[in-house]
Formats: C-alpha cells, sequence, structure tokens
C-alpha cells in the first residue's frame, strides 16, 4: 500500500482571507509575534499497491483534475510506501 | 524569522465528510486505486524572531486555543528559521 501526502496552497499573491482572519485574531489575543498567516489544504490518500512511476503519474492527474484549482493554487505530495495492516 | 508549519488533521474514527466526498469524486473519474481519502488544514505562519523554545510554546498555545479544535483534531507542527528577505 502507498500513501500520498498532498499539501495544497494558494499562490503567491493570491489573497488569503482565512489567513487574514487567523491572523487578525491571533492578534486580538496578544500573539504579536506572527507577521503572516497562509491556510491550505493537507489531502492524504490511501493506495492500492502499484507500481510507483505508474502512481506518482496518477497522484498528479488526481490534482490537476480534481485536488487542486491551478489558476490560484499550488501542490507538493509525498508519496511513501506503507506496510499494510 | 521563524516559519512554523503546522498539519492538522481529524482524529481517527472522526467522520471526515469532505474526504469521503472527494473519494467519491476520484472514484467516478475512474481513480479505483484510491482506497481513502483524509483532508486536513496547512497552516503557515511567519513569526518574529525569538528564542526557538519560547516560539515552540506559543505555537502550541496558537494551536491549542484557536487554530485547532482539540476535541476532533491533532496536530504536528515544524518551525524552521529563514533567512529574513
Amino acid at each position: 500500500m502507498f500513501r500520498a501526502q498532498i499539501k495544497v496552497n494558494l499562490k503567491t499573491g493570491v489573497l488569503d482571507p482565512q489567513g487574514e482572519a487567523i491572523k487578525d485574531s491571533l492578534h486580538s489575543m496578544n500573539f504579536n509575534e506572527v507577521n503572516d498567516v497562509k491556510v491550505g489544504k493537507l489531502i492524504t490518500l490511501s493506495l492500492e499497491d502499484n507500481d510507483r512511476e505508474q502512481l506518482e503519474k496518477r497522484v498528479e492527474q488526481m490534482c490537476e483534475r480534481l485536488l487542486t484549482n491551478p489558476v490560484i493554487e499550488n501542490y507538493q505530495y509525498e508519496l511513501v510506501e506503507v506496510m499494510s495492516k
């Protein structure tokens, strides 16, 4: 079995209202050392055994066709083999 | 300057409707190698320079008081020093 952990973030320059709201809340709680907050998605997929290279292509297809919005988001992923339980 | 990257995930056993919906969509797109999908949050904080140990405590306080819901979520974080631009 494989596990893909996909980090999806807004591209630089794209407004992040959620991040802004969290920053304001943190400041109102006196966490003034916080300069900036970015909020993204963390998607973890459990995948059937397959050829690693094949799985990497498939994960990239999933990201580009469903899991991310290529216009405003970019993504990174890690693919690790895990022992089946 | 420091950067904290916080990974927030639902605790095991907590229903993940978003993950279920994504899994169904992936299956309808013939990505049948996907067994399970978990969706979490990725929060990246830019933090003023400070003593590392002190910052770790502060990040944990931010997580427990605002950034996560300790009843249904758990979190991990990495704190790295970054060169100021």
